[in-house]
């Protein structure tokens, strides 16, 4: 069984009580739905001390209800956060804490118009603070999900010769993802290839499959609410003998860094593993992004293993791990595993094969 | 051939000078699209009199460069907005503006932070103002997509039948739409089904269908950027006489208010005219949304065709028009065109054929 959404609450409050504050105003939808399971594209969550409610507008009455049957809702006609606002006032809290970093400038006027003599204090990242770090169920979701990607990956792989469309492949995939119960793709799935592989975020295109290309297959599902992220490469009939290298290379910076994913390891340390592989075979220059990230409710989010990051991993975060070298006008190559920490090492969850030399259809 | 871009920035600048301003920071996705042709996820667009700057990180690079030709491309590597900010300042810009409802409480920081002395005013909607207009390339992308979303339509009523699941049916409707050259749907492809047809924004879920049920499907695909928007109500097998009666009130008020849409036309008045007609019925309470709203970039943009708007509706415009009754427990029905405004009257894009009685499968 999951763990009661009032249990997360009620950690929330005690982050609350020691910031010194007596309510939060909650306006990320991820957020909401970790907290309260309100699923809506429209609704904001006041948390106080005692009460969790749910503001939302009249077309989501009954969803409401039906998703966050543990809070209080409040039907809000217009201008969601001076409702919010008003409510706080009303409840007499003193000091309300906001995401400044998921409030628009609008909306938190609004709240503050709401609000009036309510103190509101910029305060971001305390409820991912706690979907850092994933439960028991919450992995399990992770790992349905990344078993559909993994089947869909298998499928995709069947579909790749020289004339095959990049759209039609990656559609294929994300068909083959929700007819087995994905709700979506947790992305737009990836198929990049030939020059297009060197673009690390690509966007999947018209583009035939020729001979020669590396083809960059990044794809993840979703279930009941949370994500999976996997990226493998692949080559088409023949490659270069650069081609070959690079993806050899990228290999061993995923197998280094990925063996030292524990808890207790810090994110900027995993991510130099993979960095210095790369530069000392000469590609320094060609791996832009960072290691990886967590993924949960978002494909985004904490902790994250980028350059000089100092926080240390613990037990039940869910990281990708996905060094990439991408070479502009020729082709890239990117190898992603999602990993769940725990404190002897690493599990992947991701469970298609990683080849250590590139596959070639 | 589009319009180019050129001649929206243009026109912007026209606004911008009017309104004593000499820059105006564009961070909407939708308005970034509009004014660049940029797609990535991560941007900002800075519009001076002279000059107009895309910026972005190293990971849209080359996507910027291919997407946005027209535009400078300028590179930062993390606080994106601080980078704007500084821009700004060093091109000696004076008074620039941003969106309030587009712009996070951080990203305003950041960008405050790096402007320093710059005055930064609050100016919202400019661009938007602008897309409310489509010229005759963004009305045929849209034509295309509603075109998609019909195909999928007749197909999908083909699958209604008691024991049909809404969520098989949805995804089969999107197939087709992106089979046939959709980028991705609007939406999520709403089936909703028996009391669930009376939330307004219904998920799609894994209920069967049952002999009795009222079945709103609400459809729109995407086609190069630009989306449509439908919505159809059927029953199965037989329905009862509130079922029908309601269907025969919603009909007679798409009907009347599609009527009278034309340039000049004031939408609150058309909103009027369908909530008359639902309130005569003895419905009023049961209709708790606008009757439409713009469409384009956005599925849901300007102009509203909500109570009280006093907004005219001009030449150009494309709204969708959708009264809807919602009885809590039993279902509901919506019945959805979008439309062109003309000069005379508009042109139904959306080529579904809509029945006076309800269509029982």
């Amino acid at each position: 069984m999951r763990e009661p959404r009032g249990e997360r609450i009620a950690r929330l409050r005690a982050g609350l009580l020691e910031a010194g504050m007596d309510g939060l105003v909650v306006s990320a939808p991820s957020n909401i739905f970790y907290l309260s399971g309100f699923r809506g594209s429209s609704g904001a969550l006041l948390v106080t001390s005692e009460r969790a409610v749910l503001f939302s507008d009249f077309r989501y009455r009954i969803q409401a209800k039906e998703q966050a049957s543990e809070c209080e809702f409040e039907e809000v006609e217009r201008r969601l956060l001076h409702g919010v606002g008003r409510f706080a006032r009303e409840a007499g809290l003193s000091r309300v804490g906001y995401d400044p970093a998921h409030l628009t400038c609008a909306l938190r006027e609004q709240l503050a118009e709401g609000a009036s003599e309510v103190e509101l204090r910029a305060s971001g990242g305390m409820v991912e603070e706690l979907r850092a770090v994933k439960d028991v169920e919450e992995v399990e979701l992770i790992r349905q999900a990344a078993g559909l990607a993994d089947a869909a990956l298998a499928y995709m792989v069947s579909l790749l010769r020289p004339g095959a469309v990049e759209r039609d492949i990656a559609l294929e995939g994300e068909f083959l993802m929700r007819r087995e119960g994905a709700e979506e793709a947790a992305f737009e799935v990836i198929v990049a290839s030939g020059e297009r592989s060197a673009l690390p975020h690509a966007d999947t295109t018209g583009r035939e499959l020729e001979r020669g290309d590396l083809v960059v297959i990044d794809i993840g599902a979703q279930v009941a609410g949370y994500c999976s992220d996997m990226t493998r490469t692949f080559g088409v009939v023949s490659l270069s003998s650069q081609a070959q290298e690079i993806y050899r290379v990228v290999y061993r910076a995923q197998r280094a860094s990925a063996a030292e994913v524990r808890a207790g390891a810090v994110c900027g340390e995993l991510d130099a593993v993979a960095r210095g592989l790369i530069a000392d075979a000469g590609y320094g220059e060609c791996f832009g992004h960072g290691l990886g990230h967590g993924v949960g409710i978002d494909v985004h989010e904490g902790p994250r293993l980028g350059r000089d990051e100092e926080t240390k991993l613990v037990a039940g975060n869910v990281v990708t791990v996905e060094p990439g070298i991408y070479l502009e006008g020729m082709g890239g190559v990117r190898l992603e595993d999602l990993v769940v920490v725990g404190d002897e090492g690493a599990e992947t969850l991701t469970g298609a094969p990683m080849a250590p030399e590139v596959p070639v259809v």
